[in-house]
């Protein structure tokens, strides 16, 4: 079992999939290509535009088949992402341009595929959220399968795993993570680039495989055949590890396994304090994949169900009809649970069949979410049309997001009504009327938060963002990141404020961002008096756990304790001290 | 004196040196040249680097010779804009770049330096800062002259204005501006490129010559010979105004004068309203020729001194002892009246001489300001170093931008320490500690600074900031401009705020941000009880008339009625209309 031999290496990765894992090194290695590059003469370009088009047609059929594989295997939202890489083989944005260049400038075919895939890859540099920019290594994927076809390499070859593999990899495109997936020999992944949100990390947790992406030089550092143990929890991978470290590594698979146990036991119970403060935990959710995890961690609803992956890698924007089935599948799925809603959140460089949209030089702060769907009255209307329909389907909220003032509250409420009565003259079913809240993420919706809560239905605050405004930084910036602090007193005081104007007006005040799923603000955030938090399905059974094994009262002298400090640095010394204390053994 | 003959036209722009002309057009119609697009043969490479050669060197002595004119009659001050065109001619971003497409591309010398000049105005595009995205017109510029040199196109030929002439041009150099208004015969500026931070902004008020710039396609529409009346103050042109036009014009620019007499007669009064509270009505500036004109209406001192401009446009950042010059002659320039000098308040991309700096997707929620200054300690210690010298020559204060959270103001403030102490070991005379403040233009500063109060000696509201991230909007993003309100319920709660901490802790609040120079907003920031408002030079008189003739008891009632309501647009319209009812015989 040991290979002392070998070096024994500590690597740090993103923790994708939660889970630990000991197998030996599968490196799959799908190699970069190298792109050729060639001058055309005049009698060469038509030729060339001839090899582009059968490059392009023998791609298609590929995607074709494997997501006719995937589809019958994993069920057809795992093949989704198979058919937006196929529209993007017949987006004149690809094709018609990489025509021009083979034209134009006489370049070779696949010297073109690279430059129009960088040019497309560039368009999602500048969007702040973390999901797009891992979009672009879909381009990537897609302009390697069409160079490998130019080249006449071998594409889809089979993979023969040896059982209970750790699948290391540069990265995996979608198609591999599903394929390799549902092999059943896959023990977990690691790959050097990606994160929480991307395809890979989505599958895995979708099967429970433990996953550590983004791992830096992990494909290069890693032989084939070494000993690997990852903690996808913690994103720990170790090569190679002593007889030592694997003791204590099974020690904590049998922990977590314990843990896991311990969650699924504790699934139906409430999450309540010692003193009977009872808090909802509920679900963020991106996919509807993800919803079979939340129900097994317990979760009690969903606080947050983005609608934005219909909107993407698309050239049209979902009609009505799409839209509600998809909401309503969710809502059927949750069987009367509460499941919100939250409206369209894109800027209009992401949004479909729009044309070309002028760069921002500051998309955080542009023209997106509830403003951009202001400004394009019909495409919100439409999927307001279809969240009224499928309403009759479940327990359904609604929430507005990136909410500034009172102005944009009232604006977005009385387009829903018009859908309403619309929809009502049209003899649609609509049942009672749904519960409307808004997301508190500006400084600004915090600060007037007494005023809001007279008239939305329920809050929920999103960190994320609430911190970057408030900080004024951008957090995927590495050279800002180090001031993003959930604890921040200046946070603190918004949080208390707004659920004040919560409680004074007598609404349910939740929080989704991610300080809300992270265990060590569990006691922070019962005492600030949060009705409801939202997380991923894997955070659910220790936030429960901390939160069942303290009181309300006691959380509140921690509170004012921490608040009584001024810089975030001594405050979150102080909560994380505090936090040991009461809850060492635990993980 | 009518020319019925030609249509009325009444044109937009943005005034930007206030005043009322009224003159004939003439078209200053520096045409743009036509870039010729030719590929060479190899034999045509060499010989193409030399054309390069002799038109740069040819650009250079001309620039040369402009500078000495302009610094001769202008003063020094004027002419350092042609030294950075100058050094861009030296630069190697510019100059190797150009030879390689000569080289590589084999493209002519013509079309090589206006794709270098595309690129390089575009390292501009992102900068939130209006002052920045005006400094492409730079560029623009000098690839110009260098196009025209390079074509044996006559440059910098004498233009024989009219008397009394409306000088009319697309946009105008800087070199053009000082040239033309040293010469005595323009009545005013109209160009369609600009705004309030151009150079031609800069030397109209200087010279107080009213112009009207980004006027959209005011130097098409106008022909030449056409009358033209403009009004600098609000913006208007009016092309051919009819006689009973032109009987307002002549009467609004009778006011103007009026109030302009007014100004000067009112310049030595102190800015109190009627139940005697006092408020200091200081000066922004950028440049030390906005001096004069400061001190002509009457500003008791400097609240916003931006050191920025000495670090743009440059290839390395100012010496120590180049800083401490500048800020020493403001500082004499104001004999003792207070002057308060912000740090650098620049992001990575426009600090010279760091090499290459990765493009932020959020510029304005990036590394800058102070944060930018924290992780480069030495440049912010050789401004630290200059500050502290030049303190002895003048009543000074230094305040830190972007202010966040307490850990910054702790870190800059010992920083400005450790200076203060190796400067004092070295012998060099400090004088007495120098007050240090911050500006609190973060929504988190806001929240917490009944803290901040307790360490930093006073404060300075930037509400163009703080409104900007409280709303999470960048204003120079047309789509999303709309949001950005003064009055907003949430930023009069956040200047509450803030004025209340810095009461309790019995330090002065400043506001230099633009809210502090519309008068509309007077009797607003009176009630707040604000200790000193930073504005424009021309701002001040306005101002100043609004709090002499009211109570601080009357504009505390008018705030508490605002603020009771709900909308921005419902307080706006309230303010606006309360304004109007008290001082609408004012302009």
């Amino acid at each position: 079992m040991s290979s002392q031999a070998s070096p024994t290496l500590s690597l740090k990765g993103i923790g994708a999939s939660p889970g630990v894992a000991v197998g030996h090194a599968y490196i799959l290695d799908r190699k970069r290509v190298r792109t050729p590059k060639l001058r055309l003469a005049e009698a060469e370009v038509d030729p060339e535009r001839m090899r582009m088009k059968t490059a392009l047609d023998l791609s298609d059929q590929q995607l074709s088949d494997l997501k006719e594989q995937i589809s019958h295997s994993e069920g057809p939202e795992h093949a989704l992402i198979l058919e937006a890489h196929r529209l993007m083989l017949h987006d004149p944005m690809f094709v018609d341009e990489v025509n021009r260049l083979i034209v134009e400038d006489r370049i070779n075919a696949e010297w073109a595929v690279r430059r129009v895939a960088r040019k497309l890859k560039h368009l999602f540099d500048n969007i702040p959220d973390e999901y797009f920019r891992e979009r672009r290594s879909d381009v990537e994927y897609v302009a390697d399968r069409v160079v490998r076809n130019l080249l006449g390499q071998v594409v889809d070859e089979e993979v023969a795993l040896p059982e209970n593999a750790v699948v290391v990899a540069h990265d995996l495109s979608p198609a591999d993570a599903a394929l390799l997936a549902r092999s059943g020999q896959v023990a977990g992944f690691v790959t050097d680039l990606g994160g929480q949100t991307s395809h890979t990390a989505i599958v895995a947790r979708a099967r429970s495989i433990p996953a550590v992406l983004g791992a830096g030089r992990a494909s290069e550092q890693i032989s084939p055949g070494d000993l690997v143990a990852i903690d996808g929890q913690r994103g720990v991978i170790l090569v190679n590890p002593t007889e030592a470290q694997l003791a204590r590594f099974h020690e904590t698979m049998r922990r977590y396994q314990e843990s896991e146990a311990r969650a699924l036991a504790a699934k139906d119970l409430p999450a309540q304090s010692t003193d009977g403060f009872r808090i909802r935990l509920v679900g963020n959710i991106e996919f509807p994949e993800e919803l079979p995890a939340l129900l097994s961690h317990g979760a009690e609803g969903i606080g947050l169900y983005r609608t934005e992956f219909m909107f993407l890698d698309r050239k049209e924007a979902p009609s009505e009809e799409e839209q509600y089935r998809a909401y309503r599948q969710v809502l059927e799925a949750m069987e009367g649970r509460p499941v919100t809603i939250r409206t369209l959140d894109l800027g209009g460089d992401k949004v479909p069949g729009k044309g070309k949209h002028e760069k921002e030089p500051n998309p955080a702060m542009g023209l997106r979410a509830i403003r951009y769907c202001l400004a394009n009255r019909e495409l919100f209307r439409v999927q307001l049309r279809a969240l009224l329909r499928a309403s009759v389907h479940g327990n359904m909220r609604v929430m507005f997001p990136l909410i500034s003032g009172m102005s944009e509250l009232r604006e977005a409420r009385s387009e829903l009504e018009a859908c309403r009565t619309e929809l009502g003259r049209a003899g649609v079913p609509l049942g009672k009327r749904i519960p409307i809240g808004i997301m508190v993420e500006t400084p600004s919706a915090a600060l007037i938060a007494d005023r809001l809560a007279q008239e939305a239905d329920f809050f929920s605050v999103g960190t994320n963002d609430l911190i970057q405004y408030s900080m004024a930084i951008d957090r995927q910036n590495r050279d800002v990141a180090y001031l993003y602090k959930p604890l921040h007193l200046s946070v603190l005081r918004s949080l208390r404020n707004i659920v004040a104007a919560a409680r004074d007006a007598r609404i349910p005040v939740a929080m989704c961002g991610e300080m809300a799923g992270d265990s060590v603000y569990a006691l922070v955030l019962l005492a600030l008096g949060f009705d409801e938090l939202s997380m991923t399905a894997g955070q659910i059974p220790s936030v429960k756990s901390v939160l069942r094994q303290s009181s309300r009262a006691e959380a509140q002298k921690l509170l004012d304790e921490a608040m009584a400090l001024t810089t975030a640095e001594e405050i979150e010394r102080f909560i994380r001290i505090e936090m040991d204390k009461r809850f060492a053994s635990e993980e």
